[in-house]
């Protein structure tokens, strides 16, 4: 019977078994404390040589780091610090169970204290995942993706799954993966399912997806992934303003999980939370990509209008807010097809794009979507994009079309954020990059 | 202010407005009975045309089916029909408000109610699913998604999602995907990231990923895709034994959500859902591969031992149970390498197939993993692998081998079972198969 980490609390008193791989060791010869970790949690065990079974010993001494290893023991409160079980390998009158059982001697580990380069770790992928840190960033990861699909679920998503195959590109064509697709010709691999779930909406009335999108880019910055996880949502009779909200609240239910269940993690990644704590209480700030370049001329940035912020630009919009801030209303010719012209200003489309605090980026990009028929005809048109590939896409606004609005967050930006990661390459469990295919 | 067609019934008295598309009307001129759908239901809206304003009997008289409409009346209880409301669009002396408007009118829609072929229907999928058990359908695919979700946090599994480009194949090598990878040379898209979450339970100690997995299968079946959603989970410590009641638990919750929140859905989809019912509270049965093959036999296939079963051996095998089969224990050498021998009997490994009740066929596939390094060498040598390929995956075995166990279930067979449609295209928004990458 396995007793996991995490449920040691319940146990004090107890004699309990727990499976796990040891994380370290320190003895004295006389007294060895192991910690343990079994995927729950992390534990420090304390074994006493004095009264030991001479095999008990011989295996605690001889055990290594890394090795996978079955600790009896009873547990107890840690003397001094507040929350912290252990669990004492010292055979009591009582019970005499008290153990220490080698399951699989682990050979010299290659992760080692010293400081590993980045392609040394990459390349150990498969092990590295075992660190503290990378088990706190996994841990979160789980934590915004559950809480995404709750959040979306009471707001009333439904969940429709986009597919990867498809016969053409929803934005740009450059950064594509073709697929050979039997006599069909080729399939790329969905760069966004956002026109899918489109499609979706007359059905279920608001959906999402939530899978792996694909970008052939080039780039090989802290930021870029070729493989990522996106989360697209859309919703009938949403317009612009409810979006931005339904935005809102969605980061604030990510971050409010993640402060409730990921307090272990966010002190073992030495997260100090203080900015996240400040930020769920408070609106988001919203400017128009007008305001946003005449604040960042104002701040320094050289940014002209009718360009695209650049990372920089970015964080110096966002470097004194303590909230994440909505740029919208972008000029329609440096953004795609499908998003709607703005009523009041024709050179303008109802998007936008949210960028996070401490330097997160951009989390989250968003629009109302044209949904009048001759409007969206003519800007297929106008990007040099074929009619014919949109055809179904155009139906959407022949039979029943709707107000509606959608976006997509970036599920491994939303991670680095929120743990701190440095890199992104941390924030999935086995990252793909141009150069980067293994393990 | 949209008020949501299943939330009506908290509404009785109250004037609200619902928007939507006009699923079906029927009128005699003076009265007219329009059924509205929203997404989250459907609701039938009743309109006199003495009393009402000119322009808004118009609209009515006016609208066609797929019209994107919005309506405005008092809700009230169905006079006969238990737990159904309905929408009154007849101006009372107290509000007056009453209102019909169509959004956009809807040109002649492409599916009528006579028969359509099912490439026709596949050719509009976009539109298809829009159709009542179309609907029903995606909603029950998302209550499985949530199921799944749910259950396996309730175990401690932590969600860890596998990379779709992988630099080899997990099984077999004829059905892969390849996608030119920058200077890499080869990806191919993954079959399955059971390899990928067996190195992350050293880390978490339970995971599963839950994405998207491809088979370039050439296949043209009723249960075949070659783009499918796939859960994989990975327990360490977990054996044979157990790994098998966490599938049957995992089923069991499946089918329970399901029950709780479908019973709309399997209405209009005419499931009879007794079966279902009956099998929540009992025991799945095991057979050993022996076993079956002999039940088989008795039962007139002519299977020989040694051989796969095909999906008559599996309806066989299963049409008078009332519970999903477990067959376990294979022969080795008609299973992959990474399945551990059966400590009883050399020739056998530890893994099982569930066959589902109703013809629904396999729904999983899981193993206990071979732990042991010099074994899991031997047996990639003999099945012709490459060992250099496999060397992070043997790494495992080198630093801190555990026990433990993992399955696969596809989620498409799951929906297609539990909803009883015919085809597993019904079963994913978008389905991709050997002939259709479209739309």
């Amino acid at each position: 019977m396995q007793t996991f980490i995490k449920d040691l609390s319940t146990e004090v008193g107890e004699e309990v078994t727990i499976k796990g791989w040891l994380n370290n060791k320190r003895s004295s010869g006389k007294i060895a404390f192991l910690e343990i970790r079994d995927g729950s949690g992390f534990a420090q065990a304390v074994a006493v040589k004095e009264g030991l079974p001479a095999e008990v010993w011989e295996a605690i001494d001889k055990t290594t780091q890394e090795s996978s290893v079955e600790v009896t023991g009873k547990v107890t409160k840690h003397p001094k610090q507040e929350g912290v079980y252990e669990l004492q390998i010292i055979p009591s009158a009582s019970s005499g169970q008290a153990s220490f059982k080698i399951i699989q001697l682990a050979q010299e580990y290659p992760i080692s204290k010293k400081d590993h380069g980045p392609e040394f770790l990459m390349d150990n992928r498969h092990l590295w995942l075992r660190s503290k840190k990378q088990w706190a960033i996994l841990r979160i990861r789980d934590t915004v993706e559950t809480a995404i699909n709750k959040y979306l679920h009471s707001e009333n998503f439904i969940r429709t799954d986009s597919p990867i195959f498809t016969p053409n590109a929803c934005e740009g064509t450059t950064t594509l993966f073709p697929v050979p697709y039997f006599d069909l010709g080729t399939a790329y691999l969905s760069q966004s399912g956002q026109l899918y779930i489109e499609a979706a909406i007359a059905s279920v009335g608001r959906c999402y997806d939530f899978g792996p999108v694909f970008r052939a880019e080039k780039s090989a910055t802290k930021r870029h992934l070729t493989e990522f996880w996106m989360m697209d949502a859309e919703a009938a009779f949403v317009e612009h303003d409810e979006n931005l909200k339904i935005q809102e609240n969605l980061v604030k239910a990510i971050v409010k999980k993640c402060l409730e269940d990921c307090q272990q993690e966010f002190k073992i990644l030495e997260r100090d939370v203080t900015a996240l704590r400040v930020m769920v209480d408070k609106p988001f700030v919203r400017y128009t990509y007008d305001e946003a370049i005449k604040k960042l001329n104002k701040l320094g940035s050289d940014i002209k209008h009718g360009e695209d912020l650049g990372n920089d630009d970015e964080g110096l919009l966002t470097k004194d807010s303590d909230v994440p801030v909505f740029i919208e209303k972008w000029p329609k010719n440096i953004k795609p097809f499908y998003m709607k012209i703005d009523p009041g200003n024709s050179d303008l489309v109802l998007n936008d794009d949210l960028i996070g605090i401490e330097g997160a980026g951009e989390l989250i990009g968003g629009s109302q979507r044209e949904d009048d028929y001759d409007l969206l005809i003519e800007r297929i048109g106008h990007e040099g994009l074929s009619e014919k590939d949109y055809e179904w896409y155009l139906d959407l606004r022949k039979y029943g079309s709707v107000p509606h609005s959608g976006f997509g967050i970036g599920v491994e930006r939303v991670v680095r954020w929120i743990s701190g990661a440095e890199h992104i390459r941390e924030c999935v469990p086995f990252p793909r990059t141009i150069n980067r295919l293994r393990p």
